[in-house]
C-alpha cells in the first residue's frame, strides 16, 4: 500500500469526549436508580388504592424472556410493513421507545424499529385505558424494548417526524421487554442528526466520535448506521458471488503464520504455545500457493493485521481484505480487467440494490453520488506524472505517489474523465515489493497498478514472480534474507502458472463509496493504535 | 464445546514422514541439476548438428511470461470441454505433465489440469516432429506447467486413465511454461491412491500426513483435495446464502481483542504496540452487542482461534467459524428450529450441487453417504441420557457427555433413527457457560443445544442471558470477576430483545459430512499445536 504519514489531530477532541462520557456516566446511574423505581411505581399503581385500574392485565413489565411460552397467536408486523395491514386491525408490534411524550391523559410514543418509526398513542378512557396504564406507559425509559398491541389507524395530516407517515397506532396492550438505562451515554438523535443541517444550534449538539465509538452499541442503531453496515454486507456479497459467477473458488487462509510476510516490519508478535508467531498483513503467500495448487482463481475474504502506528482517517490496524489471485494465460491485463470488470459489477450492484441504503446514509451524510466508467478507466502512471506536474508538482518519474498527490491526481481526474473510480498501471518497479514482476518493456517500471475511489487507494496488486530463480535474483536485489524467504520461493518450484492479483480494504471501499471522512465510520468495532474495545 | 481428551498416538508417523521427507529432498536436490541439464540439452539440440531439426520453433521452454503478449489466437481449450470439440480440429491445452512415457520413437504425456486428465501423444514423422520434439517432450519433469496444440482425435478403445477417455489429443506444438523440479516429495499419483484398494502392494505406498501437509502445495492437486476444498467454498456460500435469504445481515467482528473473551484459557495473547491484547476465542460477544444494536439476525464468517494444546483428529488451534446470532419473540425454539432448518439446506445444497465433488472424494475415502431428517431429529439431553443408559452407560443426569458416549449416542441415534445429523436440546445447566439461560421449568437443565454430525459436535449454541442483573447474578455463581466482565455486561444495559445462536466449525462440518477422519484433511493450510508452516 501506498503509505502516508499524515497524522490527524485527534487527540484533543478524544480527551474532551473522554471527559464528557464520564460526566454523562455519572448522571446516568443517579438518574437510571430514579426511573427504575418509577416505572416500579407505575406498575405498583396498577394495585394501589388512588382508583380502581381497569387495565391491569393489559400493561406492565414482561418477565424475562426465558422460553416459558411461544404466544403463538400475536400477530407480530413489522414497522415498515404496517401500511399493508387492514384498516384497523389489531396488530402486535415488538421496537424500541425512541421517544416519549405524556400530556396529561395522553400519551405520545414513537416505536423505532431498525430504521423505521411510527407513532403510537394513548389516551385514557373509561374502560378500557387507565391513567396508571397511560402513566406506567410515559415512564418507559427511551431505546427500551416494547411489545404493543395496536389498531392501526390512518390519518388525515401526515406525521411528518416518523417513516410511517400516513398511520399511527391506538395502542391496547403495552408490554417492557427489556429496559434501558434512564440515562444514556448518547441520544440517539443527536448521533442521528445530519451533518448538513442549517440549524447552528442543532449543529452543536454533535455525538464526538469517541463518544460513539466507546458505546458502539447505542450508535449503531442509527439509521445512517444501519444502512452503512448493511451496504458493506452487500459489498462482501456482491465481491464473493461477481467472483463465483466468475469461476473462482472461495479459500481461507491461515492469520497465525511462522514468519513476517512482509519483511518483519509493522507485524504483531503472537505468543504461540512455547514459540512465537506472527499475524499475517495479507493472504498473499497463501493465495499464491493456491494458485501453485491448481485453484485456477481463488479469493479470500478475511481479517488482516498491520501493526502500524498510524493514527490517520484511513488507517486501522485490523481490517477486512477482500482478496483474489488469479493465474493467466500470457498477460496480466486478463487479471486486472477482471478486476476492473467486478468493482464495475458491485458500483451497479450497490447502486441497483442498495439505494435506499445509500439514501439513508446521504440523510445525515453530505454524499455526492458515485460516479464511474464502464469499463473503468485506465491510465499508466506516466500519465499520471504528466497530469501531475501540469497541474504544478515536483516529482520524479520512479517516486512514489505522496498523499497529497493521490488526493490531487484523483481530482484531476474526476475533473477530466468524471469518474470516482480509476485504474493505475505500470508502478514504477523501484515503488513496489521485491516479487512484483517488472515490466518487460521498461525495467524502470512493473506489471503492477493500484486502484482509487475518490482519489484513495483501495487495492494495490501485481502479476507476481512465479520462476522461483528470479524471485531469487529480485529479493537478492532488495537485500532481503533468503533464508527467511526460503518456505515462500520454495512453493513455485513444483510448476506455477503466471499469475496476478491484489487486495482490497473492504472498509475503505465502502467508506469512499459513500463519500464519508473516517474508517472508523465503516468498521463495526474498529481496532487502531488506541483503540482495542468494545 | 464438549471437550475430549482423547491424544492420537501421532508422534511415531511424524517421525517417520520426516525422515522420509528429509531423504526425498536430498534425492531431489540431486536430480533436479540433472533434470534440468537433461531438459536444456533437449532443446540445445534443436540447433544441435546430430541430424536437422525440422521441428524448430514448435517446441522448446518458453521465456518467463512477463506479459510481453496476448497471444490473442490461440483457442485455449479446457480438458473437460475437450470433448465438445470438433473432430480433428486444432485447440491449445494449458496444463500439468501428470505422467510421461518416452517409448522408442513416441512420447506419452498425461496433461492434468485439476482434476481432468487426457492422454497426449507425439510420434516422429517426417515433416513436423522431429526426434528431438518427442526427446524434449519426454524430458519434462512431472507437474511441469505445459503449453500445447494438439488435435482433437476420437479413439476407438476407451482410455481407463485418464477421465477424458473417449478421445486423445495428437500433439503439433509443445512448450514448457514453468518447470517443475524433477524429483518431487511426493507423487500426485501416490498421494490420489484410493484408501479402499484391494491391491495390498498398492496399500503400501501411502504418503504420510505430514509430508502431505509440509508438501502441500503439491498434495492439495490431488483430485480428492480439489475437491474437497471446493466442497467447503461450497458449504460457506449455502450458509450465507441460506441466511440472507431469512434476512440476516452479514458483520465483521474484531480478532484482536482486549480482553480474554471466555474467561482467559486457552487464548492467544499478542503484542499490541505498548500492550497486550488477545485473539478472539469466538465472536459471541460482538454478534450479541449487533444485536443488542438492532441488527436483528446476523452471521459471520471468520477465523477463531484457540490456545488448547489438544493434538486429536478434531482441533485446530486456528479454524473458520460459520456463526449466528437472532433476536426472537419469545421462545429460543424460534432460533433453534433455523438453525436446524439452515443446516437440511446445506445438506441438500451440498447433495445437489457438489455430487461430482463427493464422488471425488469416495473415489479415495471410503465414505457412507450423508443421511439427514427433515425436519431434522431433535432429541432432548434428558432423552440421550436414556438411550445410553440402555446401551450400559452409567451417567449422571447433570453430567456431560464424555467423546466416548459422544460417538456411542452417535451410532444409537443412526440405528434408530437412521440420520447422521441431529439436535440436543436442553443440556445440563451446570454443563455449560454463566451467560447460558437456565430452564425456566427445570433449573437442572438450561436453554442450550449442541448439534451432532456423524456423532461428533459442530455447534453449541444457546438462548444467551440478555438481562443485565440475572447475567450478574449468573456470573457469580460461577465465580466470575464481574469486573472483567463488566463491558460484555454493559451492552444489555440499553435495552436487548432476547436472543439465541451458535457456532459452527466449518472444517469439522466438511471432515464429517464427507465422512474424513482428520480435520487437518478439510483445513487447507492447518494450524495445530506443533504445526505453524506452511
Amino acid at each position: 500500500m501506498v503509505e502516508d504519514t499524515i497524522k490527524e489531530e485527534q487527540e484533543q477532541s478524544k480527551k474532551a469526549a473522554k471527559k464528557a462520557a464520564k460526566d454523562a456516566a455519572k448522571a446516568a446511574k443517579k438518574a437510571e436508580h430514579k426511573a427504575a423505581a418509577a416505572a416500579e411505581k407505575g406498575q405498583q399503581e396498577t394495585t394501589g388504592d388512588e382508583s380502581k385500574d381497569y387495565s391491569v392485565g393489559l400493561y406492565g413489565v414482561t418477565k424475562m424472556i426465558q422460553s416459558t411460552g411461544k404466544h403463538a397467536d400475536r400477530n407480530f408486523v413489522m414497522v415498515h410493513d404496517l401500511s399493508t395491514c387492514a384498516k384497523d386491525s389489531l396488530v402486535w408490534v415488538r421496537g424500541r421507545v425512541h421517544t416519549s411524550r405524556a400530556k396529561g391523559k395522553q400519551c405520545f410514543l414513537v416505536l423505532r424499529q431498525q430504521s423505521s418509526t411510527v407513532q403510537c398513542v394513548l389516551a385514557v378512557n373509561d374502560s378500557t385505558v387507565s391513567k396508571q396504564m397511560v402513566k406506567f406507559s410515559g415512564s418507559i425509559p427511551r431505546e427500551s424494548i416494547i411489545d404493543i398491541k395496536a389498531k392501526v389507524v390512518q390519518v388525515e395530516s401526515k406525521i411528518e417526524s416518523c417513516t410511517e407517515q400516513n398511520l399511527e397506532l391506538h395502542v391496547v396492550e403495552i408490554f417492557l421487554v427489556s429496559a434501558a438505562k434512564a440515562q444514556l451515554p448518547l441520544q440517539i438523535e443527536d448521533a442521528a442528526r445530519p451533518e448538513k443541517s442549517d440549524d447552528p444550534e442543532a449543529l452543536k449538539i454533535r455525538v464526538n466520535q469517541d463518544t460513539r465509538l466507546d458505546n458502539r452499541v447505542l450508535d449503531l442503531r442509527t439509521p445512517a448506521n444501519q444502512a452503512i453496515f448493511r451496504l458493506e454486507a452487500g459489498v462482501c456479497k456482491l465481491f464473493r458471488d461477481i467472483l463465483s459467477n466468475k469461476g473462482f473458488t472461495e479459500i481461507h487462509t491461515p492469520k497465525i503464520i511462522s514468519a513476517a510476510s512482509e519483511g518483519g516490519a509493522n507485524v504483531f508478535t503472537v505468543s504461540y504455545f512455547k514459540e512465537s508467531a506472527y499475524l499475517a498483513q495479507s493472504p498473499q503467500l497463501y493465495k499464491q500457493m493456491a494458485i501453485a495448487a491448481d485453484f485456477d482463481k481463488v479469493f479470500t475474504v478475511g481479517a488482516v493485521f498491520r501493526a502500524e502506528d498510524s493514527n490517520t482517517h484511513r488507517h486501522l490496524t485490523e481490517f477486512v481484505g477482500l482478496d483474489l489471485e488469479m493465474a493467466f494465460k500470457y498477460h496480466y491485463h486478463e487479471v486486472l480487467d477482471t478486476i476492473g470488470n467486478t468493482f464495475t459489477e458491485i458500483f451497479k450492484g450497490l447502486r441497483d440494490n442498495y439505494a435506499r441504503e445509500i439514501a439513508a446514509v446521504g440523510q445525515q451524510y453530505n454524499v455526492e453520488p458515485f460516479k464511474f466508467l464502464e469499463p473503468p478507466l485506465k491510465l499508466e502512471y506516466a500519465q499520471a506524472v504528466t497530469m501531475l506536474r501540469e497541474a504544478g508538482v515536483t516529482m520524479d518519474d520512479e517516486e512514489d505517489l505522496s498523499t497529497p498527490s493521490e488526493k490531487l491526481l484523483g481530482r484531476l481526474v474526476k475533473a477530466k474523465y468524471d469518474t470516482d473510480f480509476y485504474i493505475l498501471d505500470k508502478f514504477p518497479l523501484a515503488v513496489r515489493p521485491f516479487y512484483t514482476m517488472p515490466d518487460p518493456s521498461n525495467p524502470k517500471y512493473s506489471n503492477s497498478y493500484d486502484m482509487f475511489m475518490r482519489g484513495e487507494e483501495i487495492l494495490s496488486g501485481a502479476q507476481r514472480i512465479h520462476d522461483p530463480e528470479y524471485l531469487v535474483e529480485r529479493a537478492k536485489h532488495h537485500a532481503i534474507d533468503i533464508s527467511k524467504i526460503a518456505a515462500y520461493i520454495e512453493a513455485f518450484r513444483f510448476g506455477c502458472p503466471p499469475h496476478a492479483g491484489g487486495g482490497i480494504g473492504m472498509e475503505r471501499v465502502v467508506m469512499l463509496y459513500l463519500g464519508l471522512d473516517n474508517i472508523r465510520k465503516t468498521s463495526m468495532f474498529p481496532r487502531d493504535p488506541k483503540r482495542l474495545t468494545p
